[in-house]
């Protein structure tokens, strides 16, 4: 017997899922000894399933076509947002259905109500492809990791994102131009705002702090800055001084608890992460015993993203994705935490001071600093930098690497420092990694 | 009920999954919900169980004992070698026990075997820890890539060459002062032969092409030349023309057949197992859907692999492995195959030309690579690296980088350049990723 399907939703995805079901069943079955049945194809835009290579007779605009369905054991939400998303993966769970999604926004937010459905359903809900594209993450995360402690999870889960960075960082292009360029190669969206604001970095590292630490996370637990943050000037400077900034989502555990923040970071030019160029995604993922590994793969398009959701499909078929659901904490009796500003968490910082050109400026700002107990790795007067002189005076940039501190240590130092007559703008800060 | 386990051999990795089982059951409960629970420790060395903080009452030397135990469910193979590693894992399997291993050697020799005697017992053989250490690339191979026709693999796998090669790279190592480096810190073996020589890396590429191909492998398929082949001079031309010098094992499905080898390869910089250093291991899997993918983490050490090996007996516990070792075609019914020459894959090349710098050489070289269909994408000549001049003058060494050619072509074009009168030595060739 094969395990029917449905998906919910032809886009990109939807449509890269039902060319693979339609196209590729020789290898699925080839490879996993299964069989997977297209049987409905749920989309109001009965052209967009059309194109897509779906016979006439599978399509449908009516959900209960599917959930009415006996032979259909798993649906497929792949319409993205919140509503009518979470009300149809209620529906199908209610109906006895295994639910695959890719929607993180939705599991962001609702995860919880979800879990705790398909638990009451005896069914499995599986997101593989929410997080990081086509990389096995969820997997990593649930299973190979299993017996580790995780510490700590940091991810480049927006390919947008990188892609700008990227370019910015290689081209030497301004920040509006990457992005134009990132529109053109089809890598943003036409409104990327939830992509360079951090948003759907910040839902995907809901996502993943859940099963990586086994609590429930209240999404307004993450802290938030986006690329649209970034001044070209500091990515320069991250190159000069051996590291490259990207956008990181990291879950840290703390003694006191957990932080989570998704914010422009300086990594270090050997790490892993440094390494992940253009549109592709990674997550690095540290256990007790593990120690750092990594996980790489294509964080978006159509082929790539159904190739995980795929997967989720043939772990149901195989038997293996509703034992798991219904046995593992992590999707079953997630503990409550408490979650500490990222402020408390230990990490080294980039800051750069726009000061005037005055004598004595930069003793007063090691004095400061030393003050907080910050403790000064590197700090350098960049003069050819400088921007063009004010009212006041030459203005140049004073670069400081910290060594380890706290980012409230920071940010008390920073009050003060922004507060002297001789500095001329906000200090930027950014962590590193 | 807890899992029972039975432990064989108290090495390095035996250690320290005894030492998990005891010492982190409260982690291993939190994340999975299941309890494993140690009966056993077989290991002739009673001192030795002790030091890893085995008590007395589970040492044992008579595997019998924990054959006879009804709460044993699992027996882990940590003895390494093939014999009495083989004929053991044969009894547990017939005693009705589950086997998890971390023995490549004892794979890529009698895997067909083995997986034979799971299937005929219905039991489950796990072995993650068997390539790559701790990171969870069967698991990528076997579940989050099943949807995918595997095309290619690609590994860094051995931890003492990689550290070896990074030494060479990056500190200007000579070979034989690396290779003592690495056995001082801890990664190479007193007699290394196995690391150096490739056997190591093959053997783990017998197992990974196994699983991604879904094919038998005879071990003597796999064609292997170590890092013991290198000289020092080519590691700099490598860095030279934007390459990083690696030990990789390369599994490729081609048109006609599937060519295994484990070879030397200049893999370009920006690509992300060039990034790979030290002791850490890599594997690349590339996917018809997913593109490629990478996985990354320590390759040997006891936590790290203990890691995988927990995760194995997790994935018994919860009752996946069971049914995906008996419902994977990889597992169960593997494909014979037509095995290609590495030669017929195509490739780019690196060629250390070692001529008399004498008119006319480079010419020749060129037009014998034209005869042979070689076209030339880059050709240097190097004089100011020129060996000690000879009695028959001066000697250079002329680098070429070929466009796409067969290794084929390029043996014949050797042949043909060996034998001219102004060729001093034998060409180095280099496979190019």
């Amino acid at each position: 017997m094969p395990t029917g399907i449905a998906i919910l939703g032809c886009g990109t995805i939807g449509a890269s899922v039902a060319t693979m079901l339609l196209r590729d069943h020789a290898i699925i079955t080839r490879r996993s000894g299964q069989r997977l049945q297209l049987r409905h194809v749920i989309e109001r835009d009965i052209a967009k399933a059309r194109d897509a290579g779906v016979p006439r007779r599978l399509i449908s605009d009516t959900f209960q076509t599917a959930l009415d369905d006996p032979d259909t054991q798993i649906v497929i939400e792949l319409i993205g947002g919140l509503e009518p998303a979470r009300s149809l993966v209620l529906q199908a769970l209610k109906a006895g259905k295994h639910v695959v999604t890719a929607n993180k926004y939705l599991l962001a937010i609702h995860g919880t109500e979800l879990l705790a459905a398909a638990r009451k359903a005896g069914r499995a809900l599986m997101f593989e492809a929410s997080c990081g594209g086509t990389i096995p993450i969820i997997l990593a995360l649930t299973r190979g990791l299993l017996a580790n402690d995780i510490s700590r999870v940091v991810g480049i889960v927006n390919g947008t994102c990188n892609y700008v960075l990227t370019q910015m960082t290689e081209q030497n292009e301004p920040y509006a131009d990457a992005l134009k360029a990132a529109q053109a190669a089809g890598f943003a969206e036409r409104d990327p705002t939830f992509d360079v604001n951090g948003m759907d970095s910040a839902h995907k590292l809901a996502v993943l702090a859940g099963l990586a630490f086994g609590v429930n996370v209240p999404f307004e637990a993450i802290e938030r800055a986006g690329i649209d943050t970034l001044q070209d000037e500091d990515l320069g400077f991250a190159r000069e001084f051996g590291y490259v900034c990207k956008l990181l989502a990291i879950g840290d555990k703390a003694d006191g608890g957990i932080a989570l923040s998704v914010s422009p970071t300086f990594v270090p030019r050997e790490h892993m992460l440094a390494a992940v160029r253009g549109s592709f995604n990674a997550i690095s993922v540290t256990g007790h015993a593990s120690g750092e590994t990594l996980y790489y793969g294509r964080g978006a398009g159509g082929m790539p993203t159904a190739s995980a959701v795929l997967a989720d499909c043939l772990d149901v078929a195989l038997g293996s994705a509703e034992r798991l659901i219904a046995q593992l904490p992590a999707f079953q009796k997630r503990r409550p935490a408490k979650f500490l500003p990222a402020r408390q968490i230990v990490a080294r910082y980039y800051l750069r001071v726009t000061a005037l050109d005055a004598p004595g400026v930069l003793a007063k700002l090691a004095g400061i600093l030393s003050n907080h107990g910050i403790s000064v790795a590197g700090l350098t007067q960049h003069e050819r930098r400088a921007t063009p002189a004010t009212a006041a005076g030459t203005v140049a940039a004073v670069v400081v690497m910290t060594h380890e501190t706290t980012g409230g240590a920071v940010a008390k130092a920073l009050k003060e420092i922004d507060a002297l007559p001789e500095v001329a703008a906000p200090t930027v800060r950014i962590r590193v990694l």
